[in-house]
């Protein structure tokens, strides 16, 4: 077929079709995504070495910044690189002297497709999801392509 | 409609359908999406300040790291991330010293789709292009799922 001799096995073309892999996402909810990570957090106070600790361990490249049970911000990998522009010492810097305020959140009942939108339009690798004003956990662009 | 109830806007499908965007970025090569982005590159013996400096004027949070016209190494938010932890004082820190050996790479005329399953593979979001052995520029997770 012209797919074919193009380099494309049928392996590739199912990632793409409906009802392949990419087409699967297309019916699940953020839930069900968020359910399959780590939830990383951190209070504003927190050190930025405890922010890195955060991130590297939860494996998302991000923490959500959370007071009284509110996502207040977020700091992605992206972030600690532009604070290392600014900031000659860390001592003393926190979760709120780097965070981003009113990240981007989506609700963990909404269709995956719209975490995707959400990305692209913001050209960001993660978002957050809540529920009644709750955080539930983290979507990453990863959660949405992988097979 | 099922989707309609489901909550999917026509245009949320058309995104995932073999005629809709994802669909489309199938039948490019790697060479069609690197050419959109900056060609981010250090030399080995960069300071880590040039490197930061280097990552977040190409936008795309990585750099390739070049000696004598090859590709020797990659460095992404994540490498800084976790230099983090382990460096106290960053004075005298090359790219060499943190950046990862033997990156993942692509060729610049492979489908793109090949680029999206390393990236799945490996839960990397960039990967480097070449072309007999040449550098040639930056896949960015966004550049395959972006409408
Ligand atoms: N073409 C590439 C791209 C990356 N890498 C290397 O692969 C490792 C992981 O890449 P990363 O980009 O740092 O991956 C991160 C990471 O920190 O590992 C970034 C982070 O923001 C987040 O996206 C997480 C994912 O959540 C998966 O854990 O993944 C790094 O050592 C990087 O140098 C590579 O060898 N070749
Ligand atoms: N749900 C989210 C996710 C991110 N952000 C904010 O959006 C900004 C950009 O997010 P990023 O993850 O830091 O985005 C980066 C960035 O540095 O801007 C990361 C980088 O590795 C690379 O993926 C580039 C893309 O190449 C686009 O330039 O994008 C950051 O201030 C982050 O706090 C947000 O408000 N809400």
């Amino acid at each position: 077929s012209l797919l074919e001799m193009r380099g494309f096995s049928s392996k590739d073309f199912a990632r793409f079709h409906p009802g392949g892999s990419l087409g699967k996402q297309l019916y699940m909810r953020v839930s069900d995504l968020t359910a399959l990570n780590e939830k990383p957090m951190v209070s504003p106070d927190a050190n930025v070495k405890e922010v890195i600790v955060e991130i590297s361990e939860k494996m998302l490249g991000v923490t959500a910044v959370i007071e009284d049970d509110k996502i207040i911000g977020i700091i992605t990998d992206g972030d600690l690189r532009r604070m290392l522009v600014s900031v000659d010492n860390m001592n003393g810097v926190t979760a709120r002297d780097i965070m981003t305020k009113d990240p981007k959140l989506i609700d963990n009942d909404a269709m995956a497709v719209k975490a995707m939108e959400l990305m692209d339009q913001h050209g960001i690798t993660q978002v957050l999801a809540q529920e009644n004003g709750k955080y539930m956990g983290v979507v990453h662009i990863h959660n949405l392509t992988k097979e």
